[in-house]
């Protein structure tokens, strides 16, 4: 709250007894609360009403939508793997008012397939790369735009890309200017941090 | 440029002759240039007229200065020893006409000096931390304010925290939402990352 | 027990039937014994008559209580997921006859929830600080307090903080002097420490 | 030579008295000879007639020239930082008789630079990429061409990128497939690789 | 397709419901499709007419057999456990009308096993070398014949050789000149840089 | 101060300006001041009056010397290489008025010269051991006595052990309860811990 | 055999199918053989006739118990923990006709245990010692003994002792000359290696 | 001496005073004593009668050499660079009396040059191997001979085999059983361990 941003129930660690109590908690105040890192053993607690589930992302929103869509940063992905990832971000966002169109599968093995969409990409004034494997979207992307970029690797690949570790260090270690970075996974960081650049730019 | 920010010339691992080959044809151009991470045996060929060299923070511009300064990021520094890859950023910043105002030594092991700074830091639109060790500085700010926070680990420190290891995962896990990270040392790319936003804002 | 402090069994890494044996014989001998780091597969052999199991930290007792409680140590955690270790710290030192109060949920991305607590916590003589992620509770903690400050990272986070990496690093690089460091997740040494360091003090 | 190509001497972690040793006893012989990776240290053993010594790359050559020069592979190099690599790799082809064009500075941060020079580099048969940093230029150029690419991390970097970690697991994690890739700095590993290739397509 | 070799489906990191929408969309529009670490998830979405699924090697062909079948590339595997990555790579090839054959077995710890083979290996003009634990094979295997030679490390392994890290940093460090290295596990990626170097032998 | 130790400067990374300047206005205060880690190039500006060094320790002390001495911590040395970091330790504990005997050479590869000890190094509230190569000492020793133990790895050794690696995992990983841990060479950390433990039985 | 010690079929990695054809194939010919790193899912092809398998260390032996049993080699163990590698090696012993006596639970931790077998454990001519968590055992059983001693790190821990990563480099770092070390958790390799050394002793 | 072998000064880490005084000391009681991991900074002390100095091994020998010479070990090298750590081998053999002779160059990458030496291999009763790069020197020489075989990974080579990282993993997860493993670089440990086995035969 002071910072902007609402803190999430990170659930990842937390057994579903910590997660129903903090959960009954929140409908009992009619307080608004987001869940992120929801995993399988923490689904029969989540699945009642009031709790708006998706479980392609692992995410839970409580309470009603935001008023208003204002808008926001576009999410791009370079596999279909990293859909969950970017629904992360762009439910974060929509959390928190503002719009997260995702554009997917543009990763730079097909290079045509990113130039095809730079023109609907650069009508966006923050964007969000996931990527997996080698990460090598984030260096070419930012080098084609002016938008601030925020790199999250996905943990998307095996051998030495296990966890995410290559595109992590790819992201870190880019020569393209203008690139900053957030944990493998973290779509609701990335989301939190557009989200401020956002503000600053429109300071409510 | 067609980023909205210049290419930098990285001097690490370019031999004296290719840097100074460099040199010489933006000079004969008369075209504006930043140089970074200069080490000592670089010095040689950079120490002349026409090159603005500064020591500490291994960097050079060639050129008059930018003709306008507009408000820009504030760089908030742990430690006296990150003093080098603050003015890295903060020349950054002033290469492409934006003040990059330091405030330094406001590490967390000593809190009260930086909440005497705290309302100072706030009125910046935009922030950049800098912090070896383990960095502990990167949370707890972001913690603080409502602007976004670009984490600039630095390699100061030994064991485990040699080379800025430590710093940098701190900086990548930290709990507090709205911090992005950049590489270890990179204050260049934490600034060309903070003129992307400031222009997002202002677009001209 | 030359030590001042009882081995404990650790249970990971041991078939049920070896800690089976183990438990027949201590009761067989009326022996106390405490045993850490109980895992699902464990369960069925300990839950029975004369064990007092504790699931959330895997922790088991066996015997009576000890019959006094001196005052002890201060568990202080980050997050709520930090509880279990918490409580494994907490039930060795109520086994060896000090008490062991957890203040929880005090993490640094919300600093004022720490200060709110701050005059209690400065109330005890030893502290140990459970915390994942970044870990910045840790060296937060020790810059505010006079007391021995004993940091167990606990493997809570993704990515670079998966299993305790990054807070565990976190703690070692620490600026704040004071500030000691056991393996991630062990809360029993913590604790054990912790009762040498009140012995010393306090020589029975 | 009983594998097609000579075996090398590789200098680094031999003493001068030992390289010196080698050298005189191919001069007594008139054997042809490649060393690599000579260093300050060596140079002295080495400035002497019958060696083409080039400091550049830390590569020497004894012998005459290769008789006939064979349409080769081409090197392409991400950065100026580079060119030390390409041209080990430039002289290896050359002392077994293939031409070794470079062409350089076409780095993805840019990506124009690389679209200019693509169909001269489609010319090529085989094609060797030198990149540190994120090294994006392995996937990237990878999924642009049809001929076989061998990637050579090169050990420019700073941060995560020291040593060439990035750009190596960048280059094995890659999603382009038809990319293999060498050990960082491995010019002539590289060169000998293209060489296999060449001489499988045209036997002599 | 542009590069001559086809984009693999990759299957991992994929949730069962988008692999079986990919499926149908080829199904639907008759084309021709590969898909590869398929693991048991996927399995119930792919056992159906119209898809040629092979569990050992976790790959899948969708489409008529490819209609002629070139010389292609031998694999050489040290153990039989390396047997599922030799298939992947082996049905790469078929998929792409290339002949894959197999070599098991002939790791060097038994060297006259690979001695014995030797005549028929060097009568192959690509080679794919599969290995686990410490990966002595690819050097071995490079010095003995005149070959390109791809290594696949394989995760065989557990301690320091666990996920393939020995067999790995084996192959990229290797003496034997001419020898070049995909990332663990990656079959599909060796089959693809070998049909690059068959093609470039004999355009089409 | 407000914790009961000094902040002390940590020269290492300073440029030997920064530390001049520091030292100049402590001196012209007549502040007492600690600074550690000093290396060969801070050496000339701080060869002075006034200035208390020590070059084997790399440690300074400014000001006149603590009054009285309490009963402080004894330090604990596998091998004379790690003299320097104990009396890093050592001369901390004086800065803050209490003893700091070192005993050393006693580790565990010839266990009767610990053995030849015990009955001294036992009489000690607080002990700092400090070992490096494989860090044996740390387990034996705190299995010994009833005292706190708190373990200063030390960059002492090559291989694995290459910048107290191996120590410090083993100081981590102990079977001995009672053990905490500090960074590889900060003797300054442990003495600080000492200090904290020895107040906390005695408060002033 | 050529090498005086069997081969024998590493299950970790081969599917129940390959296991299955495998020991077929030699009950068939009536060959001994050993079977290591059995787990769970080969269990039902191995619980026939003619295997004597053992969970506890994951090994199956076909064929006749060896005729006669020298004496061999003697199995020290920390913790209770490292049976099942213990046994791995023991087994592997008798396979070849050698006593494998194991002496268990005699870690660092309580020195006073390993005190009272060392006669015992002197009158062995080689050992093979088991750890795992920080290994101290490997450094201090070798400055007792005259024998040469093999370590086998066990992957019993949590943390950074996690996989045996810190027994690993415990026992590779030792200062205690005459101590080698095979892979984390290879109790088979160990065995080989002292029938090699018992072999020397005594040469058929 | 307990344990059958000297403990030797391991010189790296310390001063040239400390070694001064420790030779001073040894020189004055007439002990006999082995030095090892002697560098530049410390030649000037050593540099005097009596002292039998080795610069390639960076050894030096106080004392009488041993008076008869036993069959010892056979140390086979990779590589010209592996010569300084065979010598250091050698001569901690000769130290105590036994013949060290060293075969160098017979690196796998030529695989004939090893096979023509392997009688003369064969007839020693203990090998010694030292390899860089990939080492599969190790696995290589274990499976083709019956006497154990001790791996010395040498720190020779760049890239992933910096520091001899690739060869000592190459070394632990060997194949061929009856290998084991020193640390990088620990010619003295091995050749103490060769001792243990030879005394193990043939006991004084
Ligand atoms: N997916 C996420 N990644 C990183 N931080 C998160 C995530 N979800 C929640 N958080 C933050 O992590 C902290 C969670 O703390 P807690 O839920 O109290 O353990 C809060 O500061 C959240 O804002
Ligand atoms: N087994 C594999 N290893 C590496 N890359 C693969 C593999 N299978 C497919 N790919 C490539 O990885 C990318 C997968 O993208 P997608 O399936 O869209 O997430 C494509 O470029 C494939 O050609
Ligand atoms: N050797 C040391 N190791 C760890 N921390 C230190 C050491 N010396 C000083 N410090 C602390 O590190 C910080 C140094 O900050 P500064 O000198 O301002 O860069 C202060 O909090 C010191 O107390
Ligand atoms: N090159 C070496 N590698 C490993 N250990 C060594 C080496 N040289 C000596 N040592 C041992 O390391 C210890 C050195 O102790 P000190 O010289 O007292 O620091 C003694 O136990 C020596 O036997
Ligand atoms: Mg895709
Ligand atoms: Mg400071
Ligand atoms: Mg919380
Ligand atoms: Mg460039
Ligand atoms: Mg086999
Ligand atoms: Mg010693
Ligand atoms: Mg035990
Ligand atoms: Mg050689």
């Amino acid at each position: 709250a002071r910072t902007g941003t609402a803190e999430a129930v990170l659930c990842e660690g937390k057994s579903p007894d910590i997660v129903a109590a903090i959960v009954d908690k929140a409908l009992d105040h009619g307080r608004r609360l987001l869940l992120t890192r929801i995993s399988e053993h923490h689904l029969t607690v989540l699945d009642r009403p009031g709790v708006d589930l998706d479980r392609e992302s692992g995410t839970a929103i409580l309470g009603p939508p935001s008023s208003d869509t204002r808008a926001g940063a576009c999410i791009v992905t370079a596999g279909s793997s990293d859909i969950g990832i970017a629904r992360e971000a762009s439910r974060t966002l929509a959390f928190h008012g503002y719009a997260g169109p995702v554009i997917s599968d543009v990763g730079v093995a097909g290079l045509w397939r990113l130039m095809e969409r730079l023109d609907e990409i650069r009508s966006h004034r923050v964007l969000i790369a996931v990527a997996g494997m080698e990460g090598a979207l984030f260096s070419v992307l930012t080098g084609l735009v002016r938008a601030p970029v925020i790199a999250v690797p996905s943990p998307v690949g095996y051998g030495v890309a296990r966890d995410g570790a290559a595109a992590l260090s790819s992201a870190l270690a880019t020569c393209a200017a203008g690139l900053t970075v957030v944990n493998t996974g973290n779509g609701f960081g990335a989301a939190c941090a557009a989200i401020r650049m956002l503000r600053m730019a429109d300071p409510e």
